[in-house]
């Protein structure tokens, strides 16, 4: 499932033999873009719509979402490795630790992107403002609490 | 490990069989509260320090992190049940779906919170923002894109 392997200016860690905790994957996000290679770099408010599916199971926990303008989605990056400590990105050719990055390769491959809510549609979200692949894990959705408070 | 029983308004969800992933907790947060209900309801930029000391197996990851005011701060809070749908926060006395909420109670129990960074000593961090019990296991820490993106 990885796509890189390292390269110079990385530094790989051993993964600790057992992971802590476990999350469910709770719907899947739909986009244009198949190819890591063709996703934005950064989400924009003012870019293609895309839908975020949650499953049938969790579709009552949507209840009084259409109320928020602004979505916090966190997903699950799973074409990412999880064993660089460092990094050296093409873009700006600085090694950097994972922490000090926004790269999906980390410890816990888990991004957070703020959405506009364009529309509900029963157990779908039409938005914008991601940058990931289609067929991207879902793991949570929180009303967003950027420009009220840290 | 769990705190509450399901209260008047409360919609229970039976969990999945199994997770689909797993989570490292790649460090420990410690603040001054060991109850829950001692916990501020948000945390605040002139909040009390707090630490967050991150694994000697990631250490090498936080390169460069003192470069970044602002970090966003992800981590597990373990002592919150994972299977309500609906919910009745006290506060509002308004139900609404868990994914309406920032409730610690949700499917995978993540929170994201922005912090400012005031200092860095070895592998431990000092920052203030957080409103987390002590103990609280860390997921992953970025810098903070709000206020120059969503």
């Amino acid at each position: 499932m990885m796509d890189d392997e390292p390269r110079a200016g990385e530094v790989v860690m051993a993964l600790p033999a057992a992971t802590d905790a476990g999350v469910y994957f709770i719907g899947v996000i739909h986009t244009p873009w198949t190819k890591r290679g063709d996703c934005p770099k950064r989400g924009t408010l003012d870019g293609p719509v895309c839908s975020i599916v949650i499953e049938e199971r969790w579709r009552e926990a949507l209840t009084g979402i259409g109320d928020h303008p602004r979505i916090q989605v966190l997903y699950w990056m799973h074409r990412a490795r999880r064993d660089l400590v460092l990094q050296t990105p093409f873009r700006t050719g600085k090694t950097a630790g994972s922490f000090a990055l926004r790269s999906p390769v980390r410890p816990n491959p888990i991004a957070s992107s703020v959405v506009t809510l364009v529309g509900v549609e029963g157990g779908t979200l039409l938005v914008r403002g991601l940058d990931c692949l289609d067929g991207t894990p879902l793991i949570d959705l929180k009303p967003d609490r950027t420009g009220t408070s840290a």
